[in-house]
């Protein structure tokens, strides 16, 4: 049998602690899988007398993450620290110019500084594995990297944040607004007490930023993608979503357009009898369309320690087993960059709720602003909801265009608003065909 | 750049001609991923005029697959014969004894001399790969062989038939028979002439034992699963399902139990809102029950030229990159044996539907031999369907029982048999707890 794999760890919260419970429990079963041992043997956190559920006192203790990167004693370098800056960062860079493998659950670190780190882990021939950055146990990343190497993706999409997912769910089947399902999440420990980061789509940002990279062969980009969150979405657009056949996902999407690649991440009108229109709660999901191919779906756990552990774990037995995977699915070298679609130039469906003032004239107004930008409706409900309020003698009105540009619906919202005759800001949600 | 991978590929068929198209479309993507070029140099088939919608004529051309195999001029051969029998087998074992690498997608070869070949490999030092041997592009085997490293598997289940699933699909959104909706599958061509080895669920077994497997380190052992088919489902079961909050499905289910590993393919109630119940259609999906992860399910499509080959070329990229696994997922010499669990002793839910006589005592009697088996239940149901015949004065009644064993349904079944209250035999379906 090889030689013993070594692994360090710098981070020890719920995910270490679990991956460390998972190597002592997996032992034997690991070791016939890889053809030899995987053995955590030096770990670095702030505390060493914190309770973690699992004895690590015989290992190596580090205080500085940058000195267990660059410590002969271990193989691989596992990053669980989070955050783009530091210590992470150095860390990483560290491990990976001495010549080490690094595993890393790090999202962040990935969409901000993927590029340079997949360059420095290919300049000195370090595996740089990360299926737990994006879906923690759903294996998205190995997917997409590994498998279909015959099929060209044309599009990735998915529910890449269990927080916005579960909030959209509780809102839905229980018919409440959004900051009484906000704070139920934070209750329960799935929204953090600045919830921003998660419902403002930035975190499905940083995931979709990796995937696109895996996906297209492109430079991973963050700042190309469009980012709007859920906190606008009401009951009222479920139950409209509902009665028209859709629900209303968080996704991330990535798609090839004639125009470039568009990268966005915005709520969603997806069809009822999809498979990523089943996923509920802090369930995630990705589905990959490929040239000639109907779509692939992968549904799992997207968060939590056990999950994201089993993730690290399973990047570490690819080290194990002596495979070596560009970071990016491709040298860094040959990684393109990203050609961006404009997100005006976005060609699709759109539901649009408008709080229409009662009186005659509206609604010829509104159809003629839309007929100005060419824009048809595939229906419209004008219709009083028990319980829903008009405010000052609006009427709530909803629109289902066909397909259409960004640009378009903007113009003809904005000159609707010009027009006085509506109240409020228009709602605005995008169809995905799937 | 390493030396050009070269592959040779038995049987040119629908998935043969797609996988020549695809590593010519994809010729300068797969090379990056690769770090080489992956090319197609030989091919056996019976015809090489017949138009595969490819240019092959300038590929070494055989005709005996077994002298394929053998030649020095490839790295990789690709089995796309199919059968457990000659002549897949013999040029199999001859690649492998070769030293070759292969690429199968021959599911009745590896259910049937998966451990052999196994060990072949293993001796030979090549690799034996077959991701497209079950649900085609959906990367289940790669998540089992490579993934989920660190969380032992409890249970896995899948839609691994696409036939049966569109009948069933069928038969409940149009209340249609199975005979009517089985002509249909047979004139899409999703059905063969002969049905039997599709709708009796033995495509589903061969499966599942590969599944098994990889899932739990044991031996193939296609002998070792219980199996029934879909043909004795009815439109009245399936309403029946759809009024009591569930589908019905044929699932291919491998589960760990205290008696040992039950592996079983059966139609099966599945609740309505879990990912697998979605599952609509020609369309396959898995499930992985893995222990401290909420379940983690793979959907795509399970069979096609373009699919099968899409899976076959990630298997030859592996390949390609240098990734070596064993094929079972551990050394063939540390597969466990199969304990089997007898399916006298399976433990769960049951729906039962009977034709009672419609006379005095018939309820108590089933009862009563009910209750001798100590089987209790959670609903029963007895009413007329409109337009559901009543054969000779006998009404439908539909049981479901709480947990309770096979052999007991059995018994109880047996008794209500003898004592004359019902006609027809009764239908059993068991529900999978999901």
């Amino acid at each position: 049998m090889a030689a013993t794999l070594k692994v360090g760890v710098a981070g020890l919260g719920n995910v270490g602690a679990a991956l460390a419970a998972q190597v002592a429990q997996q032992r034997e079963a690991l070791a016939l899988r890889c053809g030899r041992r995987v053995e955590i043997v030096a770990v670095c956190a702030r505390s060493k007398s914190k309770e973690r559920g699992v004895d690590l006192r015989q290992l190596k203790w580090f205080t500085d993450p940058v000195a267990l990167a660059r410590s002969p004693d271990i193989d691989v370098f596992v990053e669980l620290i989070g955050g783009s800056g530091e210590p992470a960062k150095s860390a990483v860079e560290a491990a990976l110019a001495s010549g080490k493998s690094v595993v890393t659950a790090n999202k962040a670190l990935l969409a901000k500084h993927g590029l340079r780190l997949a360059q420095l882990a290919e300049k000195h021939g370090g595996a740089l594995n990360f299926e737990a950055a994006v879906g923690a146990a759903i294996p998205i990343v190995k997917t997409l990297r590994e498998g279909l190497s015959g099929n060209a993706v044309q599009r990735i999409y998915g529910i890449l944040n269990g927080t916005c997912n579960y909030i959209l769910t509780k809102m839905e089947q229980e018919n409440l607004p959004f900051a009484d399902c906000l704070k139920d999440a934070q209750r329960l420990g799935y929204a953090e007490a600045d919830p921003t980061f998660d419902i403002e789509g930035h975190d499905t940002a940083q995931k979709l930023a990796i995937l696109a990279s895996l996906a297209f062969g492109t430079r991973v980009e963050q700042s190309a993608i469009y980012v709007e969150g859920i906190s606008s979405i009401t009951p009222a657009d479920l139950a409209a979503a509902d009665e028209l056949g859709y629900r209303v996902k968080l996704l991330g999407v990535a798609v090839k357009t004639p125009k470039g690649i568009e990268q966005r991440v915005h709520p969603t009108m997806v069809r009822k009898d999809s498979s990523i229109a089943q996923v509920m709660g802090v369930t995630n999901a990705a589905t990959i369309d490929a040239e000639g191919l109907a779509p692939l779906t992968l549904v799992g756990p997207g968060a939590g320690g056990a999950a994201t552990a089993s993730a690290v774990l399973s990047d570490i037995t690819d080290i194990a087993r002596g495979l070596r995977t560009a970071p990016f699915g491709r040298p860094s070298a040959r990684l393109l960059s990203v050609r961006k679609a404009p997100m005006q130039r976005h060609e699709g469906g759109y539901y649009i709720r408008l709080l229409a003032r009662d009186r005659p004239g509206t609604a010829a107004t509104i159809a003629k602003r839309l007929a100005e930008q060419e824009i048809s409706l595939e229906s419209i409900v004008q219709r009083h909801r028990k319980g829903e309020e008009t405010k000052g003698g609006s009427v709530p009105v909803i629109l289902i265009t066909y397909a259409t540009h960004e640009d378009a619906v903007r113009k003809a919202l904005a000159a609707v608003g010009r027009d006085r005759v509506i109240s409020g800001r228009p709602q605005v949600i995008r169809i995905e065909k799937n």
